[in-house]
């Protein structure tokens, strides 16, 4: 290349880099992190030559014990990165079992990102670096070289909540051309989630492209809304702007999103080629995602074929004045006499929700309700949800 | 609320929390950082007790020289922050007129983001935090209580790269309930960018939305393809996996993506509402974007009546072989004898491409051919082809 082009492209270049640059241009540091070993192990770098300390923390090291005001609690573990003459600082894990891992460095107690990673999630107000590795049930959250569904952005009116509210919507590989109606399964995130969570933190699309193509799960459409009913949108793409997002919001748990939550439904079967029967409709959630699908469920109790509740969080609603909490067992049983096909719970071993879905299992015994119960190792994390709905979904309207 | 449930809610707020904890949770150190004030100054602060010296750079902040191996050059300045006694660091900027600004902080000579805010915005391998001083040209870039559009992720089959590919579809406020046919914008990124980079760094559908909702701007979609012909799909997002994004990447600029852009038309065509003629379509991009929008409504010289050309990299290909460059202006020429409705070119006067802007527009005076010609301040920065994108659309399609 002549020297003139070779100037245009490093001004273009320089132009990018030196916006917010991450590392020493010119002491040529082309550091790469996470690194993804032959064996699976992988290795994190930071070129931090002026610091004194770099660990890292993520959820493939051993959990920690530590104190809190209401007791002993796992946190996840730590270790020491260690720094060679240049001023990188550099870990290597063992070999690690397939999964999605998070992890963030922690420098002079400050707890940051990669900056040579820029894949990153948002859990509520925190993000956080991510990798994978692949393999087994890992590979369902790969993007694989196969068709793909669309992933909208979209704005529904929501009469009852008198909003504009936006929600995502998952369409499976060919549906734009085709003639058929599909069926569809209703998503819900916990609390601090929002209508991105499934997708991002749940590698949806990813899943159901992957099971779909494998011929395990029928092509469906995932309407993916948020739960969140003071909110129009995920924080930062609603009409309140950028602001620190919070763990609980008002009014989650209250009534009022069961309450609307025919307007998505509604919406979705006017909007999209859809089969509008019970039949074809599923709801799902994690979390407070479970607790409103267990409550939305049998509040439209002839509505859906399909219940599933991830983790649910069955808290007690002593406080709260809502019909919709006015008559809970009338409405399971109603739900149990108009017949379902599948009420499925799962829950991890070491949940702190765990006793509470047994007592929820006591109840749909003592209704003489059918549910399929799974539980899986570990506890309130996503890893799980990510293997349930992947578990959940091949069931569906078969 | 019973002693239960209040427990509950702690322990899922600490199950989040814990995660990746990013300040000490029992110091109770409720950090909002950035703080937007009254008279638009902004406050950001850092919880670090333990560090020594923090800096922010932002492009708020006045520029400094640096020097580089290519001569002196501006580099974003830099602001020290002050800690208090209980280990906040902050720094107050003075008023800041609208605009969506970008920043991280710098802690012991790395480059971080900053904890408290999760709203970040890749630019190729680098993350950066932003925030909007609203009025003006930045309310464009909100989210207002409006009706939105739909932004579809989508692939698309490119026949002549026989690849599945993915791109970002803006379709209008009403679009899907209309019976209309609708014009189409083409607009195209730079290099090191993606089918996201309209969209994130550009805010396209804020302003889109917002320019339709003024009555300035017709109902139009935006097609936001990916410009790099190796890439299925932005990084993260394709079959390639996680990787560290490179600001140049191979075959972007040596006439392939030129020679198949007619697969991404004739997908659009097929696939959406769309008026099919060059009177209702318009293409348009920045940098490298710029570049392929000049070579491709020539290339294709009958086929867009709009044409934009925000600094357009105007690079010299002397060592690239593509029947797209043989016959730059027998092409030229036949564009202009076909007719077209709008050729617009708009550039930063401290641009670097700011000569090289003027030698094509000297091109098109030998040519003579018509063309509107805009300068702004400053250089080849987003903050520019925001302002590029909002005045442009206006001119479409009237």
């Amino acid at each position: 290349m002549k020297k003139q082009t070779l100037l245009l492209i490093f001004a273009i270049i320089f132009m990018h880099i030196s916006t917010y640059s991450q590392q020493a241009l010119w002491g040529g540091q082309q550091i790469i992190s996470p690194e993804i070993n032959d064996d699976n192990s992988v290795t994190f770098r930071l070129f931090a030559p002026e610091v004194t300390a770099v660990q890292i923390t993520g959820d493939f090291l051993p959990t920690e014990k530590i104190q809190t005001p209401y007791g002993e609690m796992d946190a996840p573990g730590k270790a020491e990165l260690a720094k060679d003459e240049k001023g990188i600082w550099s870990f290597t894990t063992n070999a690690l079992t397939p999964e999605l891992y998070g992890y963030s460095f922690i420098v002079e107690g400050l707890t940051i990102s990669d900056p040579n990673n820029p894949f990153l999630i948002r859990d509520v107000g925190t993000v956080t670096n991510v990798f994978i590795i692949s393999g087994e049930q890992a590979d369902l959250y790969k993007v694989n070289d196969i068709p793909h569904g669309t992933v909208a952005k979209r704005w529904y009116a929501s009469s009852g909540l008198d909003m504009k509210r936006r929600l995502t919507v998952y369409t499976p590989p060919g549906y734009e051309q085709s003639t058929e109606k599909y069926p569809v399964l209703y998503l819900l995130h916990g609390a601090g989630g929002d209508e991105e969570a499934w997708m991002d933190l749940g590698r949806t699309s990813q899943i159901m492209d992957n099971l779909i193509n494998q011929g395990k799960a029928k092509p469906m459409l995932v309407v993916m809304p948020n739960g969140n009913v003071i909110q129009d949108a995920a924080p930062g793409e609603g009409r309140d702007g950028f602001y620190k997002p919070q763990f609980m919001v008002s009014k989650q748990m209250d009534g009022t999103y069961e309450e609307n939550f025919m307007d998505i439904v509604n919406f979705t079967e006017n909007n999209y080629k859809v089969i509008a029967d019970k039949e074809h409709r599923a709801i799902a959630g994690l979390s407070m995602g479970g607790y409103h699908s267990m409550h939305i469920s049998r509040y439209y109790p002839n509505t859906f074929d399909y219940v599933g509740l991830f983790s649910a969080a069955f808290v007690p609603r002593d406080g709260v004045t809502s019909k919709v909490y006015e008559n809970i067992d009338e409405t399971l049983k109603s739900q149990k006499e108009n017949g379902y096909k599948l009420y499925w719970i799962s829950i991890g071993t070491s949940d702190f929700l765990y006793d509470a879905n047994q007592e929820f299992k006591q109840k749909l015994d003592d209704l003489d309700m059918n549910y399929q119960y799974s539980e899986s190792e570990g506890g309130h994390i996503w890893r799980n949800w990510r293997v349930y709905l992947s578990d959940f979904v091949p069931l569906l309207f078969k």
